[in-house]
């Protein structure tokens, strides 16, 4: 779609537009799609971006309802490009077809990423698109449209892994603090506990986001294979040299960018962390996550898995049971040790057989990162995780997903091809005790 | 388009791999696009690299060829994804047929991308496709896929621009001397001259390339405007003081990555440096080119061209007068002051009114590219440039072309609008006294 | 005085070492004074380092006590050289006393400065061998020794002003915090604030000494000059755009290195600070300080001040007057216009007149320091520092001593050459309303 | 000394300063001395300098005296300093003497320090006086001054060791073709080859002298120790691959800074450069030089040698033999096994017993170099470097000297404490067979 036809696409619409700050945005996004913008782009891209910062929440949704809208690649145009390819396939006519689909949308967002800080504004204009797209439907292409640009921006090959620490900027360190959200940092002697000699971390970073991390991971050096989070994450807690420790747990993952949902860089972030620990400190022997199994508890509560609980071989004990992980603080007296038993088999066979409603992928989405990435579910940990979060969410159980590096890539292959969930032996036979009811409304999802 | 297909594509190919090389690599290219991918994609990635790079001359033809076929998006699945907007034109249906679009070729490259080095082999791959795509059109598809791709990653945002001086890496300098190909640097002593004190070079790099600059443009500090070339790059030149000099000659732009033709950084260059060279040095007055005229001599041989000179008032004298440059080292000697004058009213009326075939724009291509970027006509200098080559091309001549930043939006606007060649009152006047004979056969391209 | 002789005083002690500990770290010292020394100085003196720094209290106290008596070159030795130039003034002859004199134990920490981190651990030695030197007059000539490397090695050439920023390493920033002690820093927030645009931070810093700033200074732009120090160090100020501000107020400067006691860098901080500040912002008017009066209330308590208070007219309102600011808390209500001159004259003739016992320098640490530094004395405000400290020491008090770069150096010869105190009319003013008796002692640190 | 003392001095000479431009850098030097170099060190520092920069040959040698006369610290307050001490020899006393020892001029020199490329400046000043003081013996005592401010400023803890290659900046490299001095590099081509794949350099670089390398050294990798030298610089030599390189050969060390001379860094330069190849290509296992025996044949032509030549059995062969070596282009063509053997032993008898006329370290400096640094001689090489300079001075015959990290400290302690020379069994059994005729002269230098 020409420049042109975009430019016609935002004077033709039918309603005006009633802010005056969202027409001078527009025009000016106007002006920078024209020849001007061939000429004073990075000037003009500035300007643009200012203007839009400036808009009101009302305005800037208006800006967003004509920038939805504006793009509408003439269906004529692309059905005529359509049909030459069809009955003559040759590059050109398919480079033909290519360019009047090119959204003119994308010519502008390329053109304002020439400004000082555009990548940033972009990467923030979708997060705002992203949390009104629900309310809002035609911004939906605006969204796909940033997406399809930092899909080939934010190409892995152009991410910097970098080591983060004591030395590195406030600037940066504070960043961590705002976003960390798996395991809240507490101000700044947490974090600095969590930067110490026994533990690691470590962002990707892009050249053209400076101090903003897109991802980041929290390691913790230990002896032996960690079993719990709090005393991971506890600012009081004695720092061991590095030199007796053989084991990297990773024990959180945070994603900084909500405006780069879509690209995922977490898989590739923990495979080069453990590569860089390999090489830093080589008498390491494990490399593990330890984490939550979000979905645990909600999982209990849906209805065909209730109907099973009351199913099967001593289903009114177990029911009796269950119920007293409702009282808040359950976990802090003396627990029955059969409670504790039934709660571990639970989250072993919910981790092994519990499926999405559609797909044959786990139910927990933790679980399916990790497993899908290639590493191997290797234990359960009770009482893993005693803050209010882990009790409400995963019933305090926490996991070991296991990185062997050697394993990797086969694993990954057997996840996708045969939905292979790869298990040690200890929690398969967690799994197989527990005696659950048939599944009764055969649904997949009710992991029969 | 789905990787399935592609690899399908691949395999389904009526004659079989010829080379045991070539199978490799398709092999290893399977591998990258399929599961393994997605898990250790930097390193298959960096695997596949190096056995292309190993590739003979022929295997590599080979492995084009395959390149260029196995990507033949089905023409009925595009049409229907084209039908399918064409009867509702949804942004969902539109991303449907971008992703039926999208080719599988062109995740292949983002992957390989991911390897140490990645972007500059995919350049280096693309001018080796651009060089042979003449004798096998098959290839196009390649060329046009990476180009699109090259588009997004050297979006402006991502370049840094970046003073080259005596205190750059070696390496970098020595490209310096291998690209340069305006007014070629010969060897270090040369080089050395042409980043003293009274002169400035520029380039552009990417976050990715490393050492590899984009495009350099090299600058001379006058004072006042320089006439000729020579001067300016005499190795034994003696050293200015640039607070003494007035003015900022550009005097040689070259694109070094023969990969990236098609995207375009020159005109963006000239505007930073000018303005950084404000910043630097505020007492500066003038920025201009000195530059060739290099169809000049090309255009006068034309059969339309000629056939204007055999007419009108003097033609006789001037054909004779004209033969006279056709020997070599005419200029050398006493030169008579009517053929100075012929020419260069000539070479003032090439320029103003000399258009190309198809479209109004000017004929030789150094003055597109200055007018197009907003730059004036200013001046034409007699004798400007007395090497073999600026001889043969220029028939001597050089041009300022003056880049008036408060004038550059507004002369952009009008050679785009209004076909407009700004020039100078003289230049104008020059072009004026140049009678020639009326246009033989009307045609646009012999500058009527 | 040859090595050799320092290691027979370090054997010929009549006292045998005590502590194993200190023992071994002799040994080492031993070692690397002698040829390993000269092949394995690095490694040798990194192992020293650490010893020592593994002594405990009393050992460390032993280890100083030899090393300040192990040297003790021969009197007879120095008598013999220092003749032979008595007798022959020849360079040779007094190289040859310079070098009976250069102690080993300059040579011992020449070469414990190769090991990594060396510098930084012989400043921490001085600082902990200034603490005890007064409780053990024997580590004088350790402390001596020292400080004569540092005047070379902190030689200003070798010093780097950097500014420090929100951008700055945490590593950094943590130390700010740690030493700040004009204006103590309430946690990380309350160091934003100090970092924000309207302020700015300056350290001076080592290339040997990496993360450890040598000095500091804080700096806050405002608008007109300011007058009181809690708005500037209010961590909800409102931050204002550098542009409007045309003030910039040099309110807390700090050493950090105790070891480096008398190698002075202040007076070249402020300078350059003033300069960095004028390029970046070229608008700015006015570089002064908001400073203290620290030794003002002493001074109003010595016999001598107290016997000229009760002298002159007015004496007895004046000293009923005074008694008031003994009450705590007495500034938070209604406070006698009287009472408000009488300080504010006090101060005044405190800071114009006031002299050191010996010398003819001001009384009060902070004037000589910013006098003698070229500065004036421009302003004097009334409760311009009511926190606590403030109150107590200069009776709320803050003084503005004003840098214009043109008469800096002018001042700073008046000062030194006539001891002048170059202060304001406003302030002579007020200092010649303050109507005190004669000076009872005609002691000249009275201040007649 | 006293500032003024000196400044007295300055005044007080008898003779008038005569040129103009040496009174005007004298007269900045006392103000720089004085009240206004406290303030504004820098500025005037740099001014002094500039002046310096710009004297006449002749009035820099009048600068020279003036510098070297006017600190005459008075005999008798040293006198009387010294007398203190040697009375009571406190640390005070010893300070007061030290004070009246510390020359105004190192004073002056630490303040011109403070310009901007002062340490650079002091350097060449003092490289200046070295050329000239045989000639002006009252220079002696600036370039003794500088020395010892040197000694402190160019401590090794400051040094920084840094890989040059063809990465590193031209102004660096540039340096690298106009200081190498054992094998000169031949232009830009000759420096490319000699940073490729299989070659190292590294050199010791102070943070304040920039781009200029204090010392640097030039290591070959290779396959087995190598035995000559010209395959180690042909330009045209091919490239091996690190991986398949068992030997590291030192084959040259430059020390850049005539200025630093008496300042050594050799030594260590040699064992950190071991010590990074070992980190980096741990599969290393000999480092070594190939060195030059430059004295050899300086050592045959002595009286002495002659004589001892002249003796023994066969003496008439062997002069008659020995004088084929006087003809140009001797060992070109066919060179007898006998004179090959002769040669051999005797570059090994000399290597082993040759000794200098005081003391008992090796006649040959290089030697003396390796062997004090902890090297033992390992291997001497026929026709080693057929270079004119090679044949002129070593006779064609190269060494190696083998660097034994963990034999290096032993070594070193066995060549100081007993002298003793640590060769191989080969070079001593060579040695051995070398029958010469008894020491005529019993002179040590002769080496009976």
């Amino acid at each position: 779609m020409s420049v042109v036809t975009f430019l016609r696409g935002l004077l033709g619409r039918r309603r005006p537009i009633a802010a005056e700050g969202t027409r001078h945005v527009v025009a000016l996004c106007e002006s920078l799609l024209g020849q001007r913008g061939e000429v004073s782009g990075a000037a003009l891209a500035r300007d643009t971006l200012a203007a839009y910062r400036g808009l009101d929440k009302q305005s800037r949704e208006e800006f967003f309802d004509v920038l939805g809208e504006a793009f509408a690649p003439s269906p004529e145009a692309i059905g005529r490009a359509a049909d030459a390819y069809r009955f003559d396939p040759t590059p050109q006519n398919l480079a033909q077809l290519q360019e009047v689909l090119d959204s003119a949308r994308q010519e502008l967002f390329r053109r304002l990423n020439m400004a000082p800080g555009g990548t940033q504004a972009l990467v923030d204009m979708r997060r705002e698109v992203l949390r009104g797209v629900d309310k809002h439907p035609g911004w939906r292409s605006i969204e796909l449209d940033l997406l399809h640009l930092f899909r080939s921006w934010f190409n892995r090959g152009f991410l910097r892994l970098e080591r983060i620490d004591w030395r590195t900027s406030a600037m940066v360190l504070e960043k961590l603090i705002e976003y960390e959200a798996v395991h809240a940092i507490q101000g700044w002697r947490d974090l600095r506990r969590r930067l110490e000699a026994d533990r690691r971390c470590f962002g990707f970073f892009h050249p053209r986001l400076g101090d903003e991390p897109l991802i980041f991971i929290e390691v913790a050096l230990t002896r032996g294979m960690s079993a719990q989070v709090q005393p991971l994450i506890d600012v009081n807690a004695p720092i061991s040299a590095p030199g007796n420790l053989d084991c990297a747990i990773f024990y959180s993952i945070t994603n900084c960018q909500e405006g780069l949902r879509g690209t995922s860089f977490g898989n590739l972030l923990i495979k080069q962390v453990a590569e860089e620990l390999k090489r830093e400190l080589p008498h390491l022997k494990t490399f593990a996550t330890l984490s939550p199994i979000p979905a645990f508890r909600r999982w209990l509560k849906r209805t065909d898995t209730q109907v099973r609980l009351s199913m099967g071989p001593n289903a009114e004990e177990r029911l009796a049971l269950l119920e007293r992980i409702e009282e808040p603080g359950w976990h802090t007296g003396e627990v029955p040790e059969l409670l504790q038993k039934l709660i571990t088999r639970l989250g072993a066979w919910y981790l092994t057989q519990a499926k999405q409603k559609e797909g044959e992928e786990p139910f927990d989405p933790v679980a399916r990162f990790h497993l899908g990435n290639g590493a191997a579910l290797e234990r359960l940990n009770w009482l893993g995780d005693t803050s209010a979060q882990g009790m409400e969410r995963s019933a305090g159980l926490m996991v070991n997903y296991i990185y062997r590096l050697e394993d990797v890539e086969r694993n990954h292959e057997r996840y996708f091809g045969e939905h292979a969930v790869v298990a040690s032996r200890a929690v398969e036979k967690l799994a197989a005790k527990c005696v659950l009811g048939a599944n009764p409304s055969k649904d997949k999802d009710a992991a029969a």
